[in-house]
């Protein structure tokens, strides 16, 4: 008779329950985000194993059925994962022993927890960057739309937070439209690195049966074999650094977004407005509208730099293979992937209902903001430039530096112009395109393996 | 008729559900583990507010009922927080103004969610650190009961890792009975610190209300009032980085541990073993045993770093007074605060169950462990000791560094002294005596206010 | 005849030029800081060999000169350590050699680099955190002078940078008063940690020769013995950490400071200024005067929170006992030590000087700031504070809230009282004073030792 | 008259002698490293000027003349920076103003030292990453080369650093071939971010010069112009960032190499050994030979994470365009670059010589390691895995588990073939040709602007 819930490595003896409430930790939460993916890893391991001999197609059969039933649960919030069964492939392999007997017994053969956690987490990982490359690809869209519209106006450009020289509401969102852009390269660069397979390394030493990995990668819908079964946990922490690293240089876009935008809406600037919709109020004070929405955008922005660290403190200075501190990995991974999907949204949202308070901006505009104007004006008449720069420094000083002494350059202010906007535009089309064959290949793999 | 269920600072307008869940974020969770504490905060300005005749007897009266049956709800897992009422603040007052009507209404009179959520975090606090304090007394009476069960079997010293000098498993865990007494002096500075009483300042500005704060500090057990209204919002992030900074420092001395007791489980040093109920197994090998429960002490221990780097990218840069930001603080808190009280816990387990494993230790005694004292007793005779350095590294190149060398210093070995131990214990004593006097105003206190 | 001139553990082999410079890193540079308290440290230690009978007189009284005067050429920077010297113990123990011979080569019987590096260190943080607790009390009474003389201007107080409630410059420069007082104690604190004498302790594993560790804790003005040999050794990065991460707290003080100034100092706010002695200019725009003193004090104390991660990633999962890896833990030491000097002084300087705009701040005290008292005075008449909040909230939709409406509160706005300025002069005073006598203690010993 | 020395924004103003220290802080030392980079910019943007018709031939000629020998002053370390002229773009200006007269007046016409420092550190980068693919190269290459003659010889693999299955050095080997290789794919990715021309942008509002950005991004052998002058600001600290953390990843391979030799390299393990070479010794330990080289490349390794947080601790939350804070950018960069290298030559240096104990390694070979292969025999005979795990447990606690029962494996461990070498090598070559037209382009660029 099956054993279907017991842990997977139970020899018969007694556990403490503090110490497996310990070692557990959270897993049963954060699982849940990993069971559709291991549903597909154990699909992937069940056609590799009938393709070696080693399982028989009425098992198969039998263990996709299971394997689909419980994805479909899992979608609809219906499994759980019991304490006592530690993650969800141990819940998962309870299931199938409980649902299909001795073929559920079977399918551990040849593979390993840690190349079944690697697996999912890689695979959750693929998806989750597909993800943010689309919500990214919108984030851009929404930069570059917003430039087109609202882009003419004028605005002052600040360095160290004081008025520097003239420019525009384009030209602004033109530098988040090119940071946006940047990162959907280096997206790609991520998947690259997560497009190879770690399935069929066992416990990170190999396994002594015959499976066939290109064959489990294709199934998958991998580009490659991951080679080295070492390597396969030493990049347990590795990768989802990287992930994780990625979503913080994408946070680190919207954060200067955020700043921005807390700045430019202040009272004294008044620059920007937020929509009733993205603002919230004040438990005592009546007259506020405060723009949380914006705050938690940089807060969160932040945080993603610390899940970094998080990854680096439990993942470093341990040696090759697997070590227990890898389980942690999952936390950073799994909640990063949830929050900068959210933040994208919220982020395209803010970029396309800010509200530009021509007025203010209008009356910023002060005749300072043209001294180097000036001063390169004075160049063209073959002063050099350092001559020129203590001319206009000490008419400013004077106070002679007015409305009337910049009227020339009024309308020469910092543009992005049309061109730009179709170069990113294209830019952002071909980058959309360019993914489209790993796409392809993943989603037909998926729907074959678990339809 | 009462309003009960709607945020705080509802005028009435429209607020998106996606921007809702985006800013209510996680608070419904973390927010369990304050909901005692603000009945606390809140029943204490409920009295407050009476003093200052502001809130009729009666009113008071209905007050104190409902937020004691809310706690007790809340103690049984039986006081949830919906997402459309954010946090527990909002949830407590909805449903006191459920229960008692206008007098719900009439609690948040000169408060602000503000000063309210400072003082929950900083009570939930105060009441984490004493809780750690008994922890880390628990760890350090072991690690000296263990030395003295144990402590004269003979040990090699590493410096590099590699075999240095004779010591004892004693004057090993003494080290750790220092780091463990050394923390517990920590704790009290960080106890004096959290000591204040937030409440009464408002949203940062004060309140234009006659509260009589030393009345409301006194009833919250706190030693001394916050003074300044905007230091206690920029004491939040502030504080809670203090607090998790100082688990941050014991969590070192945990992982060293572990980093010890990880290397001299190996097979190959097998200088200590663990009892079968703090190991577990593997799905794939059958003859594993592996110290996962030290593992994740290691890297929970790990972990804690990254709160602190967690909560200077959340609070960090942040201009005075209340930013939104501030919301991100608690989750580091309150989860710290747990996680640390457990990792206590198995620690002192591991301390008091490790087993000590006397033949391999003996076996690791080679001579080379006494080559300083070999070159110490020739500077006896009058040799300098960088003349008396080469002779012995020359004679143990040559290979004539031999048991029969060294049979003279076998016992001579380094060793804690029972006086030493006495001497901690002493200490150990005093330091939880020093701390008798907090511990007992805060008890009179929480009790006379939720009896 | 004596050889000066190689590594304290050269046996004669050969060592690649590449792994020298590798191994010994920058440790000439930040060493170069460190050679006063070795030499301190040095004495001490001839002295404990003297009492032992290990030492002639007459080779302590040439060792004590040899250590004064290779002490008083560091002070004039005329002692450098040659990279094949490694460090500055080796150049010294070398120095001694070749100017008192033998004596020179007896000195290191009985010690370790070990315990030398620790009680270097050890010194040097003692020396820098008595030095931070003057500077901080510098800057304490700055805020607490410049409260009492620009205190009473009116200033809006802000909650998520949007205008809240009525404050005052007083006010605001309380929280800076408060933040300082606060780290004062913690430093206090951290004295405490550091008062314990590591040397005697060898490697790790204490000494087999009778060195009386009492006295020698005494000839070098520290509280008490550091006990155990290991902890000695498992307190390096530990204690530089906590070392580190108090400074990193008081950047946070100055951090939020600066902030604020970056903020209120904007053309578009303009409450504040700094006079031209603390502001730069642009080496292309004529008209600029930037705020970078104030900008670099932020981001200053920013990077010392890195400073913390820099100890946890270097000094972290490190088994008990020396490890190579802790010779990093000198540079951001030093470096932490000499950088928050400069700061304080800096952000003394800025609190001091900078310039406050009467006529922008008046402008800045908008009618809705009165909101929150508006409502609480409808509260007085009974009405409970949500149906006053919402009234009001109402009221200021409609526009009718306007300069007539708030003109009773006009001079009710937070400020600080001069009863709660005296007693932060008082405390203020009591923390000097509680750190007289180790500072008195520590001067006779230093004196004592090397005069 | 030319007026040479005095910091470029200079208007007759006094500074502070502390404030301007506190200003420039190490900028001196670090810039030095840049001094080759600005001089590359700097004659670009002349040659620019000239095209714009704005400089003249003859102008040009001096100024290229110039910076040419400045730039041979530099590499022979003959050129200082005088704390007064702050960094070393004022520095090389003022040289030039001081040997050319006007015409070094006339240089910064058009262009800011924002983009200046943008410009030269953007080339640094491009170099050092140019650099450090070519040391991985060779570190991978060594790690192939070491499997090919060392990798047959079975070794034990750990998982949670317990015995777990049969492996070998080769098997070992091939992770940090695959670790190096991946890196090298992330190299390419960093270098196509960092290959874009930031010069012709100004403070970061574009200048009002007729500049031909496309010519200058080509005289500097740039892939592309970097469009958005706001970005260029922007990504201070961004690209730093990435050029810092592609480090970290490269550490985080060296790193846990680290950590494998120094755990094999204890006298218990002992599988592996260090030649002298790179051993050091002990103060006062005569036996000792101390791996303190693979030490610090863990260390090393370690706080390049460090470097992470320090950038994004430094340029966080900053808003858009260029703040004083980004100065503190150019130390972690400059450092990484060079630490880098360093780590990367000893790595490779200790791949190829650290020894390999064939005894040890055979001793260690234990038959625990064939449990899993006995379990999945009893697999091929039917029996479901999870059944036959329990019976081969059960068998190794009996203690029946001995070196005859797993005689017929004792070939059969997990080895890297000569195809899977040969695939590496391949893909080597592979990754440093896809490299070639970047670096051709870019040394014809460099040579034609400063021969």
């Amino acid at each position: 008779m099956s054993r279907p819930t017991t842990r997977l490595w139970d020899k018969g003896g007694t556990l403490d329950q503090a110490v497996l409430r310990f070692t557990v930790g959270d897993d049963p939460t954060w699982d849940k985000h990993l069971v559709h993916w291991d549903c597909l890893g154990s699909a992937a391991h069940a056609r590799t194993l009938e393709r070696a001999g080693l399982l028989s197609g009425d098992d198969v059969t039998a263990l996709l059925g299971g394997l689909a039933r419980i994805d479909a649960r899992a979608r609809v919030g219906d499994f759980n994962i019991p304490v006592e069964l530690e993650d969800c492939h141990t819940a998962i392999e309870a299931e199938l022993t409980r649902e299909c007997g001795q073929a559920g017994e079977r399918i551990h053969a040849g593979r390993s927890r840690n190349d079944q956690i690697a697996t999912a987490t890689r695979l959750f990982m693929r998806n989750a960057a597909t993800e943010w490359l689309d919500l990214l690809g919108e984030f851009v869209e929404a930069t570059v739309t917003r430039a087109e519209s609202d882009g003419d106006v004028a605005m002052p450009g600040y360095t160290h937070m004081q008025p520097a020289m003239p420019s525009s509401v384009g030209f602004w969102l033109h530098a988040f439209a090119e940071g946006g852009l940047e990162q959907m390269h280096t997206l790609t660069a991520l998947l690259n690195r997560l497009d190879a397979c770690p399935l069929g390394t066992g416990a990170g030493y190999g396994v002594p049966l015959p499976l066939d990995r290109a064959y489990t990668a294709q199934l998958l819908g991998f580009a490659r074999v991951q080679r080295s079964a070492i390597d396969v946990q030493n990049s347990r922490g590795r990768l989802e650094r990287a992930f994780v690293q990625q979503a913080a240089e994408i946070g680190g876009v919207l954060e200067k977004l955020s700043c921005d935008l807390l700045l430019f809406t202040t009272a004294e600037f008044g620059f920007f407005g937020l929509p009733e919709s993205l603002t919230t109020g004040s438990s005592i004070m009546p007259q506020k509208r405060n723009p949380d929405v914006v705050e938690l955008l940089r807060a969160r922005s932040a945080r993603l730099k610390a899940r970094v660290v998080e990854l680096d403190c439990v993942a470093g200075k341990l040696p090759s293979g697997y070590q227990r501190d890898l389980q942690l990995t999952k936390e950073p991974a799994v909640r990063t992937a949830i929050e900068l999907s959210d933040m994208l949204r919220i982020a395209t949202q803010v970029v396309r209902e800010f509200k530009v308070n021509a007025e203010r901006l209008a009356a910023a505009m002060r005749p300072e903001l043209y001294a180097t104007h000036a001063a390169l004006e004075l160049t063209r008449g073959g002063l050099p430039f350092r001559e020129a720069y203590r001319q206009i420094a000490a008419e400013i000083r004077a106070g002679n530096f007015d409305d009337a002494r910049v009227a020339a350059w009024r309308n020469d202010y910092a543009r992005v112009t049309p061109e730009t906007l179709n170069e990113i535009r294209n830019e952002l089309k071909a980058a959309r395109q360019r993914e489209e064959p790993r796409r392809a290949r993943i989603a037909a793999a998926e729907t074959s393996l678990l339809p």
